[in-house]
């Protein structure tokens, strides 16, 4: 049986697959922060979802994992997840020696570009564009996930649209990220709302002038990924996901307004057909962790991992 | 044996290529202008390569076609081919009926980036960003071409860098093209001088300050392409070719001053390497030509065409 772990920075969603790569069985447990709590929360997060299935261990045949950072899937380490407080940690391999299965991690974002292209159905070339704490991009070619060589593909939200713009936190200026990430939106729209995203799109519809300026200042940052996005790869389909996507028809109607206005400038891009490329990642789809179950799949023909005590001795180092 | 076309807006470079995809021969002709002409031309080319390779017609096993404007590869139409007054031209078939080898067309732009991975020596994943009258790019992965289902892959000379730039003809504002094509080259100095390119380089290198802001504007142009096809599909290569390309090492470093003030504002960028990246096409390499003979060899596979005298009558209508 196939598992599958989004490692989020509040939460972690587990999956079990079946054979079709439809979700038999779903659980959530809290993210434990830095390497060991994370590990305990991972941990936890595998036997509940075989427990919820009514498995055992023993019928785990691979798990994958989701998880922001940078992700080396050959090694099986994450760095940098800078949430998880984590800066360099063997996740695959203890992982796997801890519940004897083997382990494979992936990026978050790639992850759920594949779980989105399997969920909605996609086929040919599509991506998922993250708007989230930042925005980034996962690219599916014809069922496969486009990493690139340095596993670098797909860093569209650090392209800069305007030299005028505000310094990005990779010390660029007027990145996609600076206008299109919830970052951006809490930068543009300061507000204590429990939603801020919703309060400004409320506003927006209620005819605030600064409101409607900045909806479409973040709609056009993620119009302009989706426009890379089209104009580099030609991806058919490009699903919204993150954060953002929460505002569902809302944002994908404001992107909608920024691109037509684009295709009455130019027939060029008018003959893309932009916006009948983008669709909202629909809220509560687990992306990530199916698409981590499917990665993680690719295990499954790998070598068995590591025994446990081995995987303890190198969790000790 | 293998032929490629390179047809291009005032010649056609024709090659024969070896088993090894070396150039066993090559000769130019004059490009003719509008449909009949250009086939004209088109025929005398393969001629007189096989002529000069010593070869007769009944040797050539296949034959690919570079060409600028929009191709179906499927059709082996061209459309749109503005510069050489061809609105739709059914080059494919026709060429084919007279010669009596298989055709199969691409866009020329593509086709150089074949080319350019093959005669370079390249692996991985690379790019040809072509900086001529316009801009455009080719992707290779891992050998084959990426064209994209639509084969709109590649079209990064249409993405937006600075919404307060100047108006593109595709109807945008501060494209990429904007920047680094040689309309551009001629918009921001304008110039008699019969290489108005180098006389741009040569002001620059003497302390003109105009030039040498004009001479940064086009790096920072062709550097965004670069950076864009880095952050999208994380090519480890990118070929610089087209006209500008001529510039060679001048161009080179320009670009890499421009991608070293980045690195220095962003350690992110920094970390990409991407001066490491970028190589420029050697002048006078048939990149075109034997990546359009690369891509005739895939045709060797499918049916012969149809004969002569069907061609000739698709020809009169």
């Amino acid at each position: 049986m196939r598992l599958g772990l989004d490692i989020g920075g509040t939460k972690i969603d587990a999956v079990v697959l079946d054979a079709d790569d439809a979700v038999r069985s779903r659980v959530r447990v809290a993210t434990g922060m830095g390497p060991n709590a994370l590990l305990d929360s991972a941990e936890l997060a595998v036997r509940e979802v075989v427990e919820r299935d009514g498995l055992d261990l023993g019928d785990v045949t691979s798990i994958g994992v989701g998880i922001p950072g940078m992700v080396d899937p050959a090694t099986g380490h994450v760095r940098h997840a800078v949430n998880l407080r984590v800066t360099d940690l063997a996740l695959a391999e203890l992982l796997s020696g801890r519940v004897g299965a083997p382990v494979r991690l992936e990026n978050d974002v790639k992850a759920a570009a594949l779980g989105a292209y399997s969920l909605l159905g996609l086929t040919g070339t599509a991506a998922l564009l993250n708007l989230g704490t930042g925005v980034a991009a996962g690219i599916v070619m014809d069922g496969t996930l486009w990493r690139g060589p340095g596993g670098g593909a797909g860093e569209v939200g650090h392209i800069p649209i305007d030299p005028s713009g505000v310094r990005c936190g990779c010390g660029q200026y007027g990145c996609i990220e600076t206008f299109a990430s919830g970052t951006a939106l809490a930068r543009m729209w300061p507000s204590q709302a429990p939603l801020p995203a919703l309060e400004l799109f409320d506003a927006a519809d209620a005819g605030d002038q600064a409101a409607i300026d900045v909806r479409r200042a973040v709609a056009a940052g993620a119009a302009s990924g989706v426009r890379v996005l089209v104009l580099t790869v030609d991806v058919q389909t490009v699903v919204i996901g993150g954060g953002l996507s929460n505002l569902g028809d809302r944002l994908l109607a404001a992107m909608t307004d920024v691109m037509r206005q684009w295709g009455e400038d130019s027939p060029f891009i008018a003959s893309l057909g932009l916006p009948e490329r983008v669709r909202m990642l629909p809220a509560e789809v687990p992306a990530a962790a199916v698409g981590a179950a499917l990665v993680g799949a690719a295990a499954e023909t790998a070598s068995r991992p590591s025994a446990p005590s081995a995987a303890a001795a190198a969790e000790e180092r």
